[in-house]
């Protein structure tokens, strides 16, 4: 029987864990919930009730060759240290990879979800393929992965492809969560654009709002997906929301395909829903702020396919051939 | 005997070349005027005299392992052609890898000038020792090179590493020369100061001004060099524009790190010859704005080392053994 891979994906409400095969296919999946506000004890408690529940269901530990663990925030993934993950409370300084190395007697790797989201997409998703991609996922907040020769980019310290903290408008009023001005994370995310709607909807007195009606006048119920309907519905606001959300992704990526030159930009996240509507004005945008509009003409900018399951795939990516972990600094 | 290699470096006003010991010794270098203005025949004739002649010192082809050139703007470094070096006419679409290697009978390879600067810093010069390096040269444009594994990193296209061509300021009303807003080779380039000083000159009424003094009254005159002799003898203009200079360049340079998580940057070119005054601001802003200020503060700011003769490097180290011209799309 071939060897199977464990997949642990940890965000701040649920942990998602499947068992890849080597070849890449997700042979058995399952969910909990994180708990994360009852602290390290309950979450990785969790995490390690998943785990077991997939072993078992793989026949025992003989079959598995290793388990891959991703979260959010900066992590050291030489060392296989969550450093800081937002979100869930006690996640500082654990490490992990050790940890459940100890629990399993089994070897474990942790990497940061976007960068593994990004091995995912390349090696199983919407980038198949392609060597050499810069990964976005634009939800809550915005996360990056860039991929180059098929392997996660680490840079020295494993911090690198945070792309969401680059600034591209530092004389912004809008504070991004990490405290500094203009990055794009403060500009573009879900939360950003709510809070363009919010200003909206509280400053608009006389434009008739779908947004104001899906909303039921209530500002705090905006929601991304509500600001698309409003748009496909006419509204005006919810359009120029998406139109200000896509030029600000748009400058930002012709900035990362200038630097980077990447054969494909894959984007995933809940404000990726939004689909053609957000995708043509960056598309639009890219070609107006890049150096090589030519280049960046034949860089497609691809929707992510694996999308719930990315975390899980990008986690097993780790201990699979094609996406094993590469050398420091790559 | 060792054998040498011959890198070099086309410019607008002149072509340098060098004789490089396969240990990275200068030799013996030599310099020529470029004569753009006259077309690509003649211009082309001043590099390959300049070529016989070094073989000439170098006691003939034999000894020479290769020719390395570097030149401003895009190549197709892969198939060795030049797509389009700004301010040196005729120089399109040329395959001069080819043209050279018929000329000579000798293997010729081509990069980009800021690429090839950016790796002789990291095997020569200020960043040796270092792996993993965000070079930039800030002159009258702004270019950049990144250097992953002591190797240039090449993107899909051999267009990647175009730094000066990130856009942090999209609603800026100063125009890139490539016809972007934005651009930080727009906000804090050589000619980017002489505009920010011009503005102060022709609107600022009050201050006493040494930079005034300086340029005799006339505007055009303003260079990087007299601003920072101004702020040097206090003048409060002066002082300003090199803040809001470095201030850019800060803002961006933490979007680098926050990406690329490098091991130095290196600084060179006219403008970061002001020195302390400007490294000073800049380090202030990259903290203010990166996402992890306790890396980037262990992220050191270096000032370039080899300056004059860093293309002659660059362009010889192409053939040099740690050097090597790395697999496509690194």
């Amino acid at each position: 029987m071939d060897s199977l891979v464990i997949g642990i994906d940890v965000g701040g409400t649920k942990v998602a864990g499947g068992l890849v095969s080597m070849k890449g296919r997700l042979v058995s999946s399952l969910t909990v919930p994180t708990r994360a506000a009852k602290g390290f004890a309950t979450s990785f408690g969790q995490v390690v009730h998943l785990i077991s529940r997939l072993i078992d269901r793989a026949g025992g530990t003989d079959r598995i060759a290793g388990i891959g663990l991703c979260a959010p925030g900066p992590l050291d993934t030489k060392a296989g240290i969550i450093i800081n993950a937002p979100n869930i409370p006690g996640w500082q300084k654990v490490p992990l990879a050790a940890k459940l190395g100890e629990e399993f007697h089994l070897p474990a790797k942790v990497e940061n979800d976007a960068n593994a989201a990004g091995l995912a997409e390349v090696l199983f998703g919407a980038a198949a393929g392609y060597r050499h991609v810069f990964y976005v996922t634009v939800s809550t907040g915005i996360g990056t992965g860039i991929i180059i020769n098929r392997r996660i980019y680490h840079g020295k310290n494993g911090a690198a492809g945070e792309g969401g903290h680059v600034s591209i408008d530092p004389t912004s009023p809008y504070r991004c969560g990490c405290g500094a001005l203009g990055h794009i994370e403060a500009l573009a995310s879900g939360p950003a654009m709510a809070r363009r709607a919010r200003v909206f909807l509280e400053e608009e007195h006389t434009t008739s709002s779908h947004l104001r009606d899906l909303t039921h006048g209530n500002p705090s119920r905006i929601t991304p997906e509500l600001i698309e309907k409003a748009a496909r519905a006419g509204d005006k606001v919810a359009k120029k929301i998406i139109e200000d959300t896509g030029f600000y992704l748009g400058v930002w990526l012709a900035g990362m395909i200038t630097l980077l030159d990447p054969e494909a930009i894959v984007m995933g996240g809940g404000v990726s829903q939004i689909g053609e509507p957000l995708f043509k004005t960056i598309r639009k945008t890219i070609l107006r702020y890049t150096l090589n509009p030519g280049l960046a003409a034949h860089t497609p900018l691809l929707p992510a396919k694996l999308e719930k399951l990315v975390g899980v795939y990008g986690a097993a990516s780790l201990f699979l051939p094609a996406g094993e972990e590469i050398e420091h600094g790559y």
